[in-house]
């Protein structure tokens, strides 16, 4: 007999922006696997609950992917409440599904809680909606591929016909971004926000145009960050927009 | 001295979807303004507050939404905390910008709290993740446009471009959506789900194929509908799978 296991979103980063299911999966979980990014004060709502951190950040992805799903199953096997706590949401560039998978071989029973993702948070933070209507239609989450240009293909086209566009584990690649969308055709002028740690406390906020993104010092970065690309980051107020660092 | 006004993401439907943050606002607020969609248990998250349903569902947009503008303006120069409780996430398909842009000129205070949007929701509901290595790097959120031909060009061009595509407020244009994505060049077998009160438990869900989705009986709806496209939706699990309801 196994026990559970919930596929939760632990949201953007603050600790508030649980779901009130996520908290009441945590505050009952006999143990909860969370990603290496999940803050502190989020784990400290399943106080009795052992913690495992499973998280990678870079790198050496498949093996630890696998290694996570056996932890995952195993876990399932001798826990009655098994939160396997995601940072955003679990759906959404969570690799979620090679866990799915494994729960669903093993024949354990599983359900999935969603949270909120780091673009939901940005745009809050930036006080700009990503859809606008006559300015806005569609939105796309993508995040860019390392390494050939036929595989660079698959998210330039999705980034260029989207209206905004918001990419996840992009900071890294800033110039290759930028060079992309120049030369797929995106307007040099067009405005671009990046939002580092959405929603937490020391969160920061830059903005500037496609022309001026590559510029950016990288080794500025000191968390996770989104950009997001579109004619609605210029719509932001001019009191926020006031308090963005600009990149030029 | 105005209040502060709070624009809230009010989550898919279940209330415990909801965010702490949003719980705790909603606990603390004197008046909320929200939309026709809200559940009834998740306005009993706000027992003392005046409740004021200002939802508009189809038909008559632009003059609702300056009314609304004007009644939350008046709401802040009246209460210490006004709740603006908006079906989903504010910043997706909320018209959130209309109402900050009025909040700023009136010199308002305000945040906004992002919540879970639908899409996530049926992704959890469906098993599904929106976004999987090797299949799906890109997922569009995105509203078909009524209308000229033209105007159809923008949607159509974020849905063929992104690996997965989600489709919002387009259940009554399930015909149009098929032939636009199958005369885009979209693949007649790629696989179509539908979920319908994402969250809720009376949620329902349905998979095809893009070239029977137009034969779906639209009156069958009950409550508000996203429509999922791509690959991905076919690795939901046998089980799960066997839980839908087919359209052919």
């Amino acid at each position: 007999m196994s026990g559970k296991v919930y596929l939760v979103g632990a949201g953007p980063g603050a600790a508030d922006l649980l779901t009130l299911r996520a908290a009441r999966l945590l505050s009952a979980a006999d143990v909860v696997l969370h990603d290496a990014l999940v803050q502190e004060d989020v784990l400290a709502l399943a106080p009795q609950a052992r913690k495992i951190a499973v998280g990678k950040r870079c790198g050496k992805h498949s093996t630890a992917q696998r290694f996570i799903n056996k932890m995952l199953v195993a876990a399932a096997h001798t826990n009655q409440v098994v939160v396997r706590l995601k940072g955003g949401d679990p759906m959404l560039f969570g690799r979620a599904q090679e866990e799915i998978d494994a729960l669903s071989a093993a024949h354990i029973e599983f359900e999935v809680v969603p949270g909120i993702t780091a673009a939901l948070a940005a745009g809050a933070d930036l006080k700009v909606s990503l859809t606008q209507r006559g300015l806005a239609r569609s939105v796309s989450f993508l995040t860019p591929r390392h390494g050939a240009e036929e595989q660079e293909a698959e998210w330039l086209r999705a980034a260029l016909a989207a209206d905004t566009a918001v990419f996840y584990m992009g900071a890294g690649q800033l110039e290759q971004i930028a060079q992309a969308l120049l030369t797929g055709g995106k307007p040099a002028h067009t405005p671009v926000a990046i939002v580092e740690n959405a929603s937490l406390p020391h969160a920061r906020q830059w903005q500037t145009t496609l022309a001026n993104l590559a510029r950016f010092n990288v080794d500025a970065w000191a968390g996770p960050a989104v950009i997001v690309l579109g004619e609605v980051v210029a719509t932001a107020q001019a009191e926020e927009w006031a308090k963005l660092q600009h990149i030029s």
